[in-house]
């Protein structure tokens, strides 16, 4: 190799490694990601990201993360955390930012910085069930990337577009995944 | 009302308030929300959540919120924080709860804990691109409610679709929004 192992903090031996390691086997490629959810009141809800299944293995982050939800006072709850479109826009953001620096990297592109800006337009009447003819989500995102790197302005949007091709969250965003949501089987549940 | 002004920690008086004023003027339907965010190293980012548009202000949150994306050492980063995949599980959550527990505030049903667990499966050669018949994104999302409320499991079913026939997230994730995504304009920018 030409570039030094890590480029924009990417071990690229380690990255050359599992993709070698995938294209040996298919079935190390298979992750699950979890969370559990606990409702609060209100607009207030909490999450646990504890453990998941990577590389054909039960895994474990390096401690457990806990996330807070809340809506604004406008929305009738505390306002003490970001809301649940919020936390989209935050999941697209860093997904496509990962994406396009993760593949800079394999082709050797040392990025100096990247930083987004992200807007997303909601109409209410759709979460309230006001009107039929408005979404419930927000009809459109829009991100603007402002990148320096040693590169033309063509590789920037090259970048951008790669980030686009590969990132697993905005496939989701774009292109939508079906979505199963299921009551547990009936016992005795204590409120916690 | 025959109940309380707050069911649910909902106030109920305010929703009903909030949905008269949207049918006398649509436009205060309209929100817009907003993130900053801006990539440090290899799978670590940050954003900075502010201020946002809505019922046809500017508004600001009670304080600006920081979340952090990162991805766990088997994905080559340093695991300090939940990976895009788990905020958009994060993000799911948090929105179906919302709206299942504010619906349920409106129809006067008193919900004493909702609890949801989530899983995405994932198969990493869609981010690697050495597929083209493997999606980038999860291939499906599970969630199953536990539901503590003094009413029937029919009702609780009814309450899951309610909140996906509600939920702005559920929306986006299940049925796709366009998103668009350009480099800003060229001038000179500084390293962060």
């Amino acid at each position: 190799m030409t570039k030094s192992t890590f480029v924009n903090g990417v071990d690229r031996q380690k990255l050359f490694g599992t993709i070698e390691a995938i294209k040996a086997n298919a079935s190390t490629a298979n992750f699950q990601f979890r969370l559990f959810n606990q409702w609060v009141s209100g607009g207030e809800n909490r999450s646990r990201v504890d453990d998941y299944r990577g590389a054909d293995e039960e895994m474990r982050h390096s401690r457990p993360f806990f996330l807070i939800n809340d809506q604004p006072n406008v929305l009738m709850s505390g306002d003490i955390a970001p809301n649940p479109v919020e936390y989209l826009l935050h999941a697209l953001a860093g997904c496509l930012t990962t994406a396009l620096v993760y593949h800079a990297a394999a082709q050797g592109i040392e990025v100096g910085s990247v930083t987004t800006r992200f807007e997303g337009d909601l109409d209410l009447r759709g979460f309230l069930g006001l009107s039929h003819e408005v979404r419930r989500g927000c009809k459109a995102i829009r991100a603007v990337f402002t990148i320096v790197a040693e590169c033309s302005e063509a590789k920037k949007r090259e970048l951008i577009e790669i980030a686009q091709k590969h990132s697993p969250v905005f496939d989701m965003v774009t292109n939508g995944v079906p979505v199963t949501c299921t009551l547990a089987q009936s016992r005795m549940q204590t409120a916690a």
